[in-house]
């Protein structure tokens, strides 16, 4: 039970909006869910999530737009319209984009805080929603010059309800870590996957764990990734690139030199080494939990 | 217990090595053990993988040359010479390029199975072995015309006794295949955590579960790695290749197209979705199980 956060509307039944919607639940919430799909809706109160919002329903203390990037303005813009919240805040992959077109709508930016739960899961829905999906995770805020500390400190409590833990970062800084430890490893793991769509049975009998791990991601929406892509266009473009470039290296290499690769393709398991062990927490001398 | 397999000499005590004298000793199987580094010897001693070979032990029924592919023919041709077998097979990634060299080090290839069991680990050396590191697991086995019946049975006793399932192909198929589903993944995984390779504090808070999985096979010995990639350099070329040209056009549509990113995106998440559904075992439709 929170003092300051008692009344919660999630915009949008999802995954991430009613696993958000769940988590708060459980810290003594009153949840009040919409979504545009009367199916998706109703799972998630079936579910626990909370009750379907009605018009008349008091205002909520904050109110989370949980839908695809590309539709965050406009459903912001009509909330705030109706003053649905106190605060708002969105899940989006994305920030830089969707701050800019959420300033382009005339959406007030004192009570907005954009936000970036960096959970997930390859399976998208209600049905895939969990109460502890945010538990241990970080939770990017991207606050405007012009949001409000208040509005900030509310969505930071729901935050903390969750079991997560916030970072605070500018949007542009956000979505371009975002492409390299998100939205570019999403394609990247994709392309491996894509190998296999036509593979037969003697291939698949041959998988391991390796290869499950490698493409578990790959079985997200296709849908809902083009979109988070496409608003993250540059940053991810630029990571693909370079993975492009080390990836050509290699190949080159085993091209010409046959059975004896060294140079370039020592270089990359090595640098992979390196990142690996800064990302599976090897390196404990790393500020691994530092705020920007 | 089995009436044919009584005794194994495995030469090589890595995580393979002793993961397989493991699994041997919990079947009854009496095992003996070398290794040029006497530490990984003493410590596969000590985990109760088997006792060191003494000169005079009475032939094995099965000897396993659990070293890197590079080091099979010359291992393989001493321990015959030897005389310490009476059937041989070895662990080793690569099969055509291992059978070509042992063929040409004047090997007796009638006693000889290839064999390469499809599991391992990020981590290596003999700590990291454990007895059930093949339950479940595929293991191929690709005789050359010459291998005698009697020798591919008892190998296929030993797979057996790993708890593991014995996939019979070329080598010449097993290399195209491993390719796919292990050599270039694990360049690609590489190649993704690169990217992190001097990753800072922030960057690191939002690494999520998503990201660990991508990378986790990147944390293998590049040494090794080396070894496996130049061994099948042809065929994880014609792979690398093929997963560049898809990352290619997906940045030059991120770039050239911005926000509205659809057709050679979509087609590459689609075909991703497709083939993690086989790798996943989503489409139960398909023969998973099935030897070529």
């Amino acid at each position: 039970m929170s003092a300051s956060l008692r009344r919660v509307l999630v915009l949008g039944c999802g995954l991430i909006g009613t696993s958000v919607a769940l988590a708060l639940r459980d810290a003594g919430v009153r949840v009040r869910l919409a979504d545009r799909d009367a199916r998706a809706l109703r799972l998630a109160e079936r579910m626990g999530a909370g009750l379907p919002y009605r018009p008349g329903d008091p205002a909520a203390d904050v109110v989370v737009v949980a839908t695809p990037p590309s539709a965050v303005p406009a459903v912001l813009r009509e909330a705030q319209d109706r003053g649905l919240g106190a605060v708002y805040t969105d899940v989006a992959s994305t920030k830089g984009r969707v701050l800019a077109e959420v300033e382009a709508a005339g959406c007030d930016l004192a009570t907005y805080v954009p936000g970036h739960p960096m959970a997930g899961g390859e399976s998208s829905g209600p049905g895939a929603a969990r109460a502890n999906l945010f538990a241990g995770r970080s939770w990017a805020l991207c606050p405007h010059p012009a949001t409000a500390p208040k509005a900030l400190a509310a969505v930071g409590e729901l935050v903390r309800l969750c079991g997560a833990e916030r970072v605070v970062l500018t949007a542009g800084r956000h979505d371009r870590i975002a492409a390299v430890v998100s939205h570019a490893p999403h394609l990247v793991s994709a392309a491996i996957a894509a190998r296999l769509a036509d593979a037969d049975g003697t291939t698949l009998s041959l998988v391991g764990q390796g290869l499950r791990d490698v493409t578990r991601i790959a079985a997200g929406a296709p849908g809902l990734w083009c979109d988070i892509l496409g608003q993250n266009a540059e940053a991810v473009a630029t990571v693909l690139e370079a993975v492009v470039e080390d990836l050509a290296k290699a190949a080159a290499a085993l091209r010409s030199q046959g059975g004896h690769v060294d140079g370039p393709l020592a270089d990359l398991l090595v640098r992979g080494n390196r990142g690996r062990d800064l990302i599976a927490g090897g390196d404990l001398s790393a500020p691994r939990r530092l705020a920007a």
